[in-house]
C-alpha cells in the first residue's frame, strides 16, 4: 500500500517538516523508556518521541489500528510484529492521520503533550524486539568479492554465490542497540607459520556495514514462504554492526563458517524503518547485472523485480578516543549503498523457508556486508584496508588498520531522493573497550 | 556434589527399582501436561511422572529446594534452569528423600496420589526449555575424521581441531520434541558435473547422533566463564538428533557453512539428565591420547581433566514403514559412546564465552556427531555409507543408502556400569514425512 497522498504532507509537530531522518512520511517504530520507567513502543516524529502507550490509553485510535497501537505499546515489538501486514499499515494510517497538518487530534494531543511527546535526546533507547533467531546473509557481492580475492585470487566468487542467497546462523543472545560499549575479544588465533595458536585480544577487530531485516508475521515449521507473499512477512529495517575479529575468524572458522569471531557482540539501530517508508524509495534497477544466471523459480517474483532494490546510502564515520578528546567530529571512511545488495529481501525470506525452517516475529535477518565497487566504498577494515596491508589516514594524524581501543564506530543510513522528504535511520554506534 | 548414600538405595515406587531408564538415582526434568491440560514441570520415576506443579501445592518442598520446585513447576525449565547450581541440587536432594524407601511423605503423596504421580505413557512431552540460541559443536573426532576424508583424503583433520572445540552456531526456532514428524527438506542442489543447479526434495537426507547440552545460569555478555565455573552452568544432557540434509549442504556451506541443510528440524529427546545423575558414569580416561597437543590455559582445568568423561552408551535404531507395517522391531544400525567426543562439556562452555558472548539459562549445545572409530559406531549415514557408496541390509530385506520416507530414526543412551543402577534418556525419535 503506497501513500502517495502523504508526499508533501506536513505535521503539525514542526521538528518534523524538513528533520532529515523523522519526517511524517518516515514514523519508525521503537522501543523506548524516560527516567528508568517501563520500556514501551514510541514512534519517532522530528526530535519527538510519540508515546504509543499514552495515545491509546487516550484512546487515539480504532479499531484496526487501534489492535496494532496496543501491540506496539508493549515493552516489545514482538507482538506487532506478529500482526498481519494489514493490520500494521492500519496502524501506520492512522498514525499518519493524528500527526500530519489539519490532524482532527491536535488539539487533544497537545493538552496530553507532557505524556504523549517525549524528546528523542531524552529518550533511552532499547532493543525494538526480543530477537529469537538471528541470521546473517552474504548478500553484498562487492564485499563477497572482495574477501574471496583476499583468500583465492583466481577465483574470488564461489560457484554457487549466483545460485544461492549465501547465509549462515548468528548469536541473537549478543545483539544490543545502539551505544553499548563493545568489549575487545579474546581468543585464539594463529598467525601465518605460527606452529601454534595463540590466546590473547583480538588485534584484528573490525565492523561490518549490514542492514538489519526484522521478521513480521513469519510461518510454521514446513510450510516455506512463496516469494510473492514475502513482503507480507517483512516487518522493517534496521542498521547493523555485525562486529568481526578477522584474527579469531581466519584460525576458527574451518569447515564450519564463523563462530567466536562474530559472536561478542552485534550493534543494531533503535528504529525500524517500515516497508511502507521504504516504498518511494524502491528503484526497478536490474537486480542483477546481464549475463548473469537466472534465480531458480522459488526465488523469483515478477512484482518484487519490478519494484527492485531499495536505495538507502550508507555511511561509516569513525572516531578515535584522540579525535573525541580534541573535539573533532567522527570522520566518514567509507559510503555505500543498499543497491550493492545482489539478493532482494523477499529473495532471502524465500530462500531462509523454502527447506521448511520457520522463521517467527523479531527474528533478525542481516543483509551481510554492503560494500559498493569502489576503494571508497567498503564496509569494513578487512577491505578498506585490504587486509591490514594499507593503513586509513585520520585527520588526527592517526592511521588505522583495524579498529583499536577508544574507536568508536558509527553507521547512518538515509534514503533521498527528489521532491520526497528524506527518511533516515537514526545511528548505529559503539565504543571498543579494551579487554577485561 | 555426588550422592554416594544413594547408589543402593530404592525407592517406594516399584516400578522404578531396576527400571533400566529412570530408578531413583536419575530423576531426570521434564516438560508434560495430560489431555490438552497446561503443561508443567515432571520428574521421571520408574514408569510414572511425578507432577511438581501438584507437588508444590501439597507443601512437599522446603527453603531452597522449594524455590527450585517452584521454578521447575511452570510451563518451561528456563527459570529452573537459571538459578544457582546449589539451588537446583537442593531440590534433587529433597525429591530423593521424598521417593525414596522409608520417606515419611509417603503416605501424603500416596493419598494424593491421582494428582501427583501420572503414568508416564498417558503424559505428553513437550520441549524442555525455550531455546533462545542454539550452538552445534563438532567435538566427535571420528566423525570429523571420517567427513574429512570425504572431502580430503590426505588430511581429513583440519590444523585446528586439536586446539580449538570448533562450533557454529545453528537454528533454534526448528527444534522439535521427540515424536514429531520430519518433512523432508526441498532445496537446491548441484550434482557433481551438473551446469547448474536443480531444485527439489533433498536425496540425501541423514541424521546426526548427538547429544545436546542444556545451559544452567548462563553468564552476562562480556564476562567469560572460566572452565572452573563450568560445571554450575550445565544443567544437563539430553539426546540431540541434527537432522542433515548432505545434497543441499554440499552446495551451499562454502564459504559459511550449513545453513538450510541442517535448520529444518532437529530433534530432541524429552529428559534433562542432570549432571548429578550422571556423575557416577564419568570416568577419568585420558581425554586426549598420548603426543596430542596440549589444550591452551583457558580450556584446561584439573578437576574436569580428572573426572574426564561421561561414559553414555548410544545407539540408533532405523524401522522403516515396512518394517512397521510388518510388526518388525526397529533395527540397531549403530552403537556409540560419549567418550569419543575429543572435547568435554566443560571446554565447551569455557570456549564459547571466552570471547564474551552470552549464554542464557535454557540456552541448547548440541556436541556434534558422535561416531566411534569402528564401522559399527558411526552416527550419521554419510559415514555408514561413505557418503552413499555403500547400503545398509535390512532385515525386511531392504536397504539404505540415505533415509526414505516413511523412515524412523530412534536414538537411545544409556549409562551402565557395575553395582549402579543404569540410568537412560528416554527416546529421541521422529519419521520422515515426504515433502509437501
Amino acid at each position: 500500500m503506497s501513500n502517495p497522498t502523504t508526499t508533501t504532507t506536513t505535521s503539525w509537530i514542526n521538528s518534523a517538516n524538513g528533520h532529515p531522518d523523522f519526517p511524517l512520511q518516515n514514523l519508525p517504530l521503537g522501543i523506548f523508556s524516560l527516567n528508568g520507567d517501563t520500556a514501551r513502543g514510541g514512534v519517532a516524529i522530528g526530535d519527538q518521541v510519540l508515546d504509543i502507550k499514552a495515545a491509546v490509553e487516550l484512546g487515539l485510535f480504532e479499531g484496526e489500528a487501534a489492535t496494532a497501537a496496543k501491540a506496539a505499546s508493549e515493552a516489545s515489538l514482538n507482538h506487532f510484529f506478529s500482526l498481519s501486514a494489514a493490520t500494521r499499515k492500519a496502524f501506520r494510517a492512522a498514525l499518519t492521520h493524528l500527526l500530519q497538518d489539519g490532524s482532527t487530534d491536535k488539539t487533544r494531543i497537545e493538552q496530553s503533550q507532557a505524556s504523549l511527546l517525549h524528546p528523542q535526546d531524552r529518550c533511552t533507547m532499547h532493543l525494538p524486539a526480543s530477537i529469537g533467531d538471528y541470521t546473517d546473509f552474504y548478500v553484498g557481492i562487492h564485499h563477497a568479492n572482495n574477501v574471496g580475492k583476499l583468500f583465492r585470487p583466481d577465483n574470488p566468487l564461489l560457484p554457487n554465490y549466483k545460485h544461492v542467497p549465501i547465509g549462515y546462523h548468528g548469536r541473537a543472545s549478543s545483539i544490543v542497540n545502539t551505544g553499548t560499549d563493545i568489549t575487545r575479544p579474546k581468543g585464539q588465533t594463529c598467525p601465518p607459520g605460527a606452529d601454534a595458536p595463540q590466546f590473547g585480544p583480538s588485534k584484528r577487530l573490525d565492523f561490518e556495514l549490514e542492514l538489519g531485516i526484522w521478521i513480521g508475521t513469519g510461518n510454521e515449521m514446513g510450510q516455506p514462504i512463496p516469494i510473492s507473499d514475502a513482503p507480507e512477512h517483512f516487518a522493517g529495517l534496521c542498521l547493523l554492526n555485525d562486529w568481526s575479529a578477522r584474527d579469531i575468524q581466519a584460525w576458527e572458522y574451518q569447515p564450519l563458517g564463523p563462530f567466536l569471531a562474530k559472536n561478542f557482540a552485534s550493534t543494531v539501530s533503535p528504529w525500524v524503518i517500515t516497508a511502507e517508508a521504504l516504498e518511494p524509495f524502491r528503484t526497478a534497477q536490474p537486480a542483477r547485472p546481464e549475463g548473469d544466471p537466472q534465480p531458480l523459480p522459488y526465488l523469483l517474483d515478477q512484482k518484487d523485480q519490478q519494484l527492485g532494490a531499495c536505495d538507502i546510502q550508507l555511511e561509516v564515520l569513525l572516531c578515535t578516543e584522540k579525535m573525541r578528546n580534541e573535539g573533532m567530529a567522527p570522520v566518514s571512511i567509507s559510503v555505500s549503498n543498499s543497491l550493492n545488495m545482489y539478493w532482494s529481501v523477499a529473495q532471502m525470506i524465500a530462500h531462509h523457508t523454502v527447506g521448511g525452517c520457520n522463521l517467527r516475529p523479531g527474528d533478525l535477518l542481516g543483509s551481510g556486508t554492503i560494500s559498493g565497487p569502489e576503494p571508497s566504498q567498503l564496509g569494513s577494515m578487512l577491505e578498506l584496508t585490504e587486509g591490514g596491508k594499507s593503513s586509513i589516514e585520520l585527520p588526527s594524524g592517526e592511521t588505522r588498520t583495524f579498529l583499536e581501543d577508544g574507536d568508536e564506530v558509527i553507521l547512518t543510513g538515509r534514503c533521498c531522493k527528489d521532491g520526497y522528504p528524506s527518511i533516515g535511520f537514526g545511528e548505529c554506534r559503539g565504543i571498543i573497550k579494551p579487554t577485561v
